[in-house]
């Protein structure tokens, strides 16, 4: 028997995956959660029936999520994750040997569980003991915390159901507000194809706070059309800028620190879209 | 009733688009001929089941392949265009006030037709005067035509059934042959995630023949994994060297100046493909 699992990305596109095993299958208080493994792509994280992360491609998100703002800041020692549970983007953050702290702030413990348990590559760095780990509601979090970090790094799902507050800017505001003089934000902001809306809101609501406000791509499969925005935020650094110096045993498969400047390079419809 | 159409892309995974209407369904003498009308990207080509190109987001694969290519010659008179047949590639072409003449040279003449009638908006150049449409073979016709052309556009299928002659290094090596001696090739060398041997063999032909050979990417949502590489071979000019003068009146969606070098910077992973 063959299973394919498909995610319908909008109302009218799908991605679809051969399915080797569905290794769990769960309600937790917030969202369905599903561990696939597909041929494909390998084991993947499934919530909601949004596909947020698989063995196959998660380098290029979390590289290019976390990189650009780490290496754009002159000394990033405590970062913050909201969301991002799986733990891939811990896993870039302590790549930087400034990194004194990271707290990852994940409302749904049981994410954090189940990809320890099934996402190994992706989570092992959970254990570092620069890490701390809260579970909680990372609105409230940024909000009780001021002054407090270098870099923010929004590691959303989609905006439905607990993460719309993510995308608001008020939530932004409190990003801004819980980070350094030099502290700098950045969040995943969706398909350029199939978001346009929220991309130009995201940005409109960055860019009222911060004077450094700047949107950038990245080509990933298993997401809905394949290429992604990351809206990044800087109360003083721009991340165009800064030359990121290229460390030999710093590695990475798809970020470069050429493709640090040229991800900023939008096609002409993406432009349009922050004028 | 919910029409859906899927394309397999690999054994593992596939792309599904509802489908509004079937306009038109048909084998040639070379293939299964299929016209779709779809809720996401409008009217769409379907060649043996393989999406070709789609009104949604066809601007990114036209502008693509040939204005890196026209933009790096310093005065390209004459074109040929292989395969091709929706005419897209010809439609950019004409957009170089240099052109003279195109040659298009298609081997199916009902994709041609098929077209004309159900993607204007794509085909509608092909009756420029500047235009010469020829239903035949590319492999023979870069055989017979020696120094005739300054860039020559390979837009082919996948590399299955009569597209397979149009990635072999014998190909490649006619079509240096028919180029003068700053003529440059262009050529779809299918997806970095999904046809890595592909792009690493046509790298190694073309590079074999041309002082120069570049490749670089572009994201096109509606083809396998969303991530698509060219191959660029030029006998004298370096794609990376020129600067190419935007001209107001010169609209595209996708392609723009700061593109045409910011395409050719390659994650790590695509990198590695080519040492």
């Amino acid at each position: 028997m063959d299973l394919w699992f498909t995610e319908k990305q909008t109302h009218g596109a799908g991605l679809t995956l051969k399915v080797r095993e569905t290794l769990l299958r769960e309600r937790t208080p917030f969202q369905e959660l599903v561990i696939l493994d597909t041929e494909q792509y390998g084991r993947m994280l499934v919530l909601d029936g949004m596909i947020q992360t698989a063995v196959g491609d998660e380098f290029i998100y979390h590289e290019m999520i976390t990189h650009v703002a780490m290496f754009t800041h002159p000394r990033p020692r405590r970062v913050v994750v909201i969301g991002g549970g799986d733990g891939g983007v811990v896993r870039e953050v302590l790549k930087h040997p400034t990194v004194e702290k990271v707290v990852l702030v994940e409302i749904d413990g049981r994410v954090i569980e189940a990809c320890r348990t099934y996402l190994p590559e992706i989570a092992a760095c959970l254990d570092d003991p620069r890490v701390e780990i809260r579970v909680e509601d990372g609105i409230r979090h940024v909000k009780e915390h001021q002054d407090a970090y270098d870099v923010a790094i929004v590691d959303s799902t989609e905006p439905v159901g607990a993460a719309v507050g993510l995308f608001s800017p008020n939530f932004y505001a409190d990003i801004h507000d819980c980070l350094t003089d030099d502290g700098i934000l950045v969040a995943q902001t969706e398909s350029p194809f199939y978001n346009q809306d929220l991309i130009k809101r995201s940005y409109a609501a960055i860019s009222a706070l911060f004077p450094v406000t700047r949107v950038y791509l990245a080509a990933i499969p298993t997401y809905p059309s394949g290429l992604w925005s990351f809206t990044l935020g800087s109360k003083q650094e721009d991340p165009l800028e800064v030359e990121p110096q290229p460390v030999p045993e710093f590695r990475t498969r798809y970020y470069t620190t050429k493709l640090h400047h040229a991800a900023f390079c939008l096609p002409r419809f993406v432009q349009e879209l922050l004028v």
